[in-house]
C-alpha cells in the first residue's frame, strides 16, 4: 500500500473515530421511529422516517434533499454535485422502512428502543437496513475532511426508499418517472452484507422475488366435521397438497416453465464459491436450522445464492387456537414466495404458478391467487471497473483481501439496473448472524464503521479509476 | 297391528293429548334456564337447570332422583324399578347443558324465552337436548296410564349430563365412578335425530373420534428466506407434505393400521342405506358446500356414518397477516381428527398415527404431536332385540314404517357403552333442519309428542321381547 494511501486510510479513520459517538446517537434517534412499511398503523411512522433522514441529509451537506411522495410510502433523494465534469455519478440505493417486529416474538429488549450489548447496537433496522443507509452520512463527511473537499470527488446521489420490506410496489414507477433526476453510471447497493467480520466480501448478485398469497375457499362457513368430514373436499387439505406438489423428491420447483431461461452457474462461479470459508455446521447454527435440504446437484451456497426457489412464508386454515374444534373450515391460504435468479422474468413465473394452481385445485373449491409486485434478479460481471474500485475501497476499509459473494436475498436494485442502465454495485458491511427480520436484529458496530471508512474510500477511487474521458 | 295394539296406541295418544299443554308449559320453563355449560358466567343456571330437571322427575314419579357433582357441571340421576324381577334395565342418557346462544347471532326472538311459532318451539335447547329429555317424562306417566301399572314394565333409569356441550371432560369418571347405580342391560341415547319428519328412523351407531395436534419445529426463529430459504427445511411445506400424505388418490388414509378392525358395512346395511330417500344436492345445499368428495367406493352416506375419515380441522404456520413476510418459519402445526367406526380402537389408531407422523418427519424438523382423549365408536346389530323394540315403539307412534341410519358425529354414549357393557340405542325424534348449535334452534311440537308416545310403547315393548329368563 502507497504511503498516500496509508495516510488516506489513516486520515478517514481519525475523522471516524472522532464523529463515532454523534454519529450514533443520531442512528438510535432513526432507529426509534418504527417505520414498518408492511403495517398500515405505521404509515405516519413510515412518513416520520423519511422527514428525519431529510433533514439529516441536509445537515451532512448535501446541498439537495427531497421527500418523494409515492402512492405508498415516500422515498428520499439526496445529491451532491462533485463539480467536476469529468467525475462519474453514482446512487447510492437503500431503504428506510423495516419488517414488523413485536417484543413478543422473542426480543430480548423492545425492538423500537435501541440498546449496545457488547459493542452490537439491538434495533429492528439496525443492518436492515438503516444502519446500512446512515454509515454513508459519515463516509463522505470523512471523504471531505480526509480530501480537504468541499464536495464528493463524484456526483453522489442516494435515494433511499420506503417500501422495500413491503416488496417496493410503487419503486419502479418512480424510478420511471424520476429517471432524469436519478440518471448515473453506477448504483451502490447498501443493502446487503458480508461474508463474515473477518472476510469481508463484495456480492455481485441478488436474486429476484416473486410473492403470492393463495386463498381457496371451500365451504361458506365452516361445517361439523362428523356430519360432513369425509364427504365434501376440505380446503385446508386442497392447500396442503397444493403446497406438497410444490417440490419434487429431488427438491426441485415442480411448476412447469418455471426455469425457463435460468442463467446456469460457470465453472469459475462455483470455484469461487467453493473457495470461501463455507463451514456449514456453522451456516446451520446461523441459520438456526438442523439439517441442510435443498436442490439436488448444488451446494448450499449454491442453493441460497444462484438457484431459484420456492418458499412458504405463512399457511392457515380453520381453527388455530386452544384446543379442539371439529370443522371442516371454509377456507385456508398460503403465502408463498419464489426467489428468481438471472434470466428469469417474473410475468412469466407468475403466469407459469397461476396455470399450475389453478390446475391443481380439487372439483369444489374456488381459488384465488393475489400476486405482488415483482423484483427483478441482478448480476454484475465480476470484472466490471466499478466493482473493482469497491473491493478497493473495501479492501483498505478493512486491511484485508476482499472477495465475492451473491446474495440470496432481493431488492428493488434490479428496477434501477433495467430503468437506468446502470450497473449495480453492492457494498454492505452487516454480517450473517445480524438477524434480519428476525427478533434481535442487530448490527456491529465495528462493522458499521468499516462501512463509513468503505464509503469514505470509495468515492475517490471511483473518480480516480472510471472519470469520463473528457 | 293387532286389536291390543291398536289399544294401546289409542290410549298412550289420549294420555298425552290431554296433557300435552302442562308438558309444554313445563318444558318452557326449562327451556328459560340459560344452562351453557361453556360459558363460566352460565356455572350457576347450568345447576339450577340440573336442580329444576331433579324437582321435575320426582314430580314424575320417579321414587330415587339425585342430583350427581362432578368437578364441572353437574348430572341428574333418577331410577324407577319394575318390581318385576324378570324386567330388563334400561339407562336413558340425555344432557340438560345448551350451546352458547345470543340474540345478535341471528336468532329471530330471544333464544332463552322460547316461542311457538307454527307449532314449532323455538328456543336454544329445544331439540339439543332438553326437549328430547322431556319426552320421556310424558312417556313414562303415558306408559303408566296406559297400561295401569304403577311401576314402569322395564327398571327405568335416567342419566342427564350438563356438560355434553363441552365435551363431557367428566362424564367418563362420573360413569366409571357410578358404575354400580348405572349398570344396565340397555343404553338409550335420546340427543340424536331422525331423517325427515316423513321417515322416521332409529340411529344405529355413532362413529368415535381421536384428535391432535402436530407442531413442527424447524429453524429455532423465523430467518430470511432470501438468505436460508431453499437450504433448510421448511416446517410449513413439512406440515403440508404431512397432510397431503395423509390421503391417496382413492382419499383412503394412509396411515398403516388405521383401518385395522374397521367394521365393514354389509351388504345389507348398504341396502338400507341406498333405500333412503338421499338428494345429494340437497345435501351439499345443507353442507353449504360445491362438491361430493371421498373414499372412492362409497357413497356419501356411507362415507359420514359408516367410514372412518382423517380431517384438518386447522393448520397454521409461519406470516398470516396482510401483506407478505419473506421467511422461512420458525414452526407450523395441524390440527386433526379422525372419526372412527366399530372395530377401531382409539388407543391403536393413536399409536399409528404418531408412528406414522414420526415417520414423515422430515430430517432437521422436529414433532410434537398432543392427542386429546378419545371418544369410542359405538354400533348396535340391526338384529339386537332391544333396537327391534325401539323399532317397534317409533313404528307404532308415527304409524309408519322405521328405516335405520347412523351419525357421523361422536357422543360420549360410547363411554357408557364401554364401562357398563350395554348396547347403546338412539331414540331421537329431531330433524336436519331443527339447527342444533346454530340460530332459531326449535323442535316440531308433533315430533316432540311423537317422541314421547315412542317412550310409552317402548318400557312395555321391551319387557316383553327381552325379559331375563328367570
Amino acid at each position: 500500500m502507497s504511503h498516500s494511501v496509508d495516510n488516506a486510510v489513516s486520515a478517514v479513520r481519525t475523522y471516524i473515530e472522532q464523529h463515532r459517538a454523534a454519529f450514533l446517537d443520531d442512528l438510535v434517534d432513526w432507529l426509534r421511529i418504527p417505520s414498518v412499511s408492511a403495517q398500515p398503523e405505521h404509515a405516519s411512522d413510515v412518513r416520520c422516517s423519511a422527514d428525519w433522514l431529510a433533514a439529516e441529509l441536509k445537515e451532512t451537506g448535501f446541498p439537495t434533499v427531497e421527500v418523494w411522495p409515492t402512492p405508498g410510502a415516500p422515498a428520499v433523494f439526496a445529491e451532491w454535485p462533485s463539480g467536476d465534469p469529468q467525475a462519474p455519478t453514482v446512487l447510492v440505493y437503500g431503504h428506510h422502512d423495516v419488517q414488523p417486529a413485536a417484543r413478543e416474538d422473542g426480543w430480548s429488549s423492545e425492538p423500537f428502543e435501541p440498546v449496545v450489548r457488547e459493542n452490537r447496537l439491538y434495533a429492528r433496522g439496525a443492518a436492515d437496513d438503516k444502519g446500512q443507509v446512515f454509515f454513508h452520512t459519515l463516509g463522505v463527511r470523512a471523504h471531505l475532511a480526509a480530501t480537504g473537499r468541499t464536495a464528493p470527488a463524484v456526483n453522489l446521489k442516494l435515494l433511499i426508499e420506503g417500501e422495500e420490506e413491503s416488496g417496493s410496489p410503487h419503486f419502479r414507477a418512480l424510478v420511471e418517472e424520476r429517471a432524469g433526476r436519478l440518471a448515473a453510471d453506477a448504483v451502490i447497493v447498501s443493502d446487503t452484507g458480508m461474508w463474515s467480520a473477518d472476510t469481508p466480501t463484495v456480492c455481485t448478485g441478488m436474486r429476484g422475488l416473486a410473492e403470492c398469497e393463495i386463498r381457496l375457499h371451500g365451504p361458506d362457513q365452516d361445517i361439523h366435521s362428523g356430519s360432513f368430514g369425509g364427504a365434501v373436499p376440505n380446503p385446508a387439505t386442497a392447500v396442503a397438497r397444493l403446497v406438497s406438489a410444490l417440490h419434487d423428491e429431488h427438491a426441485r420447483v415442480t411448476v412447469p416453465g418455471f426455469y425457463d431461461g435460468v442463467v446456469e452457474l460457470t465453472d469459475r462461479e462455483r470455484e469461487l464459491f467453493a473457495e470461501l470459508p463455507f463451514d456449514e455446521r456453522q451456516w446451520l447454527r446461523t441459520a438456526q436450522s438442523y439439517a441442510a435440504h435443498g436442490e439436488a446437484g448444488y451446494t448450499t451456497l449454491e442453493r441460497v445464492w444462484a438457484r431459484p426457489t420456492a418458499e412458504v412464508n405463512g399457511i392457515g386454515g380453520g381453527y388455530q387456537g386452544p384446543g379442539s374444534k371439529t370443522i371442516v373450515p371454509s377456507s385456508a391460504m398460503v403465502k408463498l414466495s419464489f426467489r428468481l435468479v438471472a434470466g428469469q422474468d417474473p410475468d412469466h413465473v407468475e403466469k407459469a404458478v397461476r396455470a399450475w394452481v389453478t390446475e391443481q385445485v380439487p372439483e369444489g373449491v374456488r381459488c384465488e391467487i393475489v400476486f405482488a409486485p415483482a423484483t427483478r434478479p441482478c448480476l454484475t460481471p465480476l470484472d466490471h471497473p466499478a466493482l473493482r474500485s469497491v473491493a478497493r475501497a473495501m479492501g483498505r476499509a478493512f486491511g484485508a483481501p476482499v472477495r465475492f459473494t451473491r446474495e440470496g436475498g432481493s431488492g428493488p436494485a434490479a428496477d434501477l439496473q433495467e430503468v437506468l442502465g446502470a450497473p449495480v454495485l453492492f457494498l454492505g458491511i452487516s454480517v450473517p448472524s445480524d438477524g434480519w427480520h428476525a427478533p434481535d436484529e442487530k448490527v456491529e458496530l465495528d462493522l458499521l464503521l468499516k462501512g463509513a471508512e468503505t464509503s469514505a474510500h470509495l468515492w475517490g477511487d471511483l473518480a480516480e479509476h472510471w472519470s469520463h474521458v473528457p
